[in-house]
């Protein structure tokens, strides 16, 4: 079977595509720790790597972004409030970058031909998740492995997300509940750091908007639970 | 003064770039530690980050590579011997990739203007130092960071390297001399981890012979003393 890298961050988005992926690949998933406060997403990912039936799993320590990012991110510092909107402050800097610069070292080792991250529709804000900055990654990824004149000693890869093929979350949603059933409801989104998901950041918002335009009936056990 | 990202090993290349870098720029030194063999590389590294004057110095562990690159790899396996000649299997895929989108990424944090590594017109044989590489990744970092609409919220960088501007590793050790003197002598080459330089290394004989191009009398005391 082909071989696919996910950049799995046990994310609902991560999660669901993942397990579309794992129809036509075998999948392997890294996992990243930089001093976020979601460490339960660290817990659904290792949940949902059996549940995939991973080939591979890695989970990488780059809490050291701290130190470079400081204090301006509330992804990695506690005593920043977390926004209810949409906040430039939450984007730590091509984040995406990193991770599959990384996830694209391991795939050609593998000589896996897929790289994926769960980037979808919705992610317009955010920089590093669209189209034209995959496409220009992937470019640059393969001249990086290759010698630009004769081809290269590894396979070249393509850098794949949802957003790509134009899946929005809600039908990211629906695939991922076609493959998982209810188990999709046991994923974390919530970027504060409780026992339960808050269910009023604007991860938690994205993610009721999602199923609401699915029509799934969202399951999720919030600490919140009146509407929004 | 502007600001300059720098990839900086402590070996002989990046040493003479960052000194040749900070006549115009504030440095900002990265090191990274990857299970290589090269120890030697970060005492380098932290004796002329004082004497360049860097800004900040991070050195950073991303020694998990070792585990996606497993055994194939020279520079991060003791086991297996080392090639007097070039070979791929020295080279970590996309290697710079990863260097370059962690410093960029501090870059973007910091409101520096160039993202800086060592990669000079000797390098042809590795395709992440060629310019044609450095300029895709330049390209997808800036796309990872603007929204592609508008201008971004952080401003561009550009990638910088001595490759791009045309100049070999002779050129590189003449700027190098004439900033530092014969400190330079003290910067590591050899791939391998002794006490002395083995002299017989590729990185060993494009140092020696470089230094011969450039008409400078090698003054570095390797462990082997027979020329090659």
């Amino acid at each position: 079977m082909k071989k696919a890298v996910m950049v799995f961050s046990g994310g609902i988005d991560s999660v669901c595509a993942a397990a579309h992926l794992s129809e036509q690949f075998d999948v392997y998933g890294i996992s990243f720790l930089y001093g976020q406060r979601a460490g339960p997403e660290i817990e659904s990912a290792k949940y949902f790597v059996d549940k995939i039936g991973m080939k591979q799993h890695h989970i990488l320590d780059i809490s050291f972004m701290e130190s470079l990012y400081g204090k301006s991110n509330v992804l990695t510092d506690s005593k920043l409030s977390m926004p209810e909107t949409f906040d430039y402050s939450i984007v730590v800097p091509v984040r995406n970058a990193i991770f599959l610069s990384i996830s694209s070292a391991w795939a050609f080792s593998l000589g896996a031909e897929l790289v994926a991250y769960g980037a979808h529709t919705g992610d317009t804000s955010y920089p590093d998740c669209r189209p034209v900055f995959t496409d220009a990654f992937e470019n640059a990824m393969n001249l990086g492995e290759s010698d630009g004149i004769s081809s290269g000693i590894r396979r070249p890869i393509r850098i794949w997300s949802p957003y790509k093929e134009g899946i929005s979350k809600s039908t990211l949603l629906k695939m991922g509940l076609d493959a998982l059933g209810d188990d999709i409801f046991l994923t974390w989104s919530c970027y504060s750091g409780g026992d339960k998901q808050c269910g009023r950041c604007e991860s938690c918002r994205n993610r009721k908007n999602a199923f609401n335009e699915a029509h799934i009936q969202d399951k999720t056990i919030y600490s919140t639970s009146s509407d929004f």
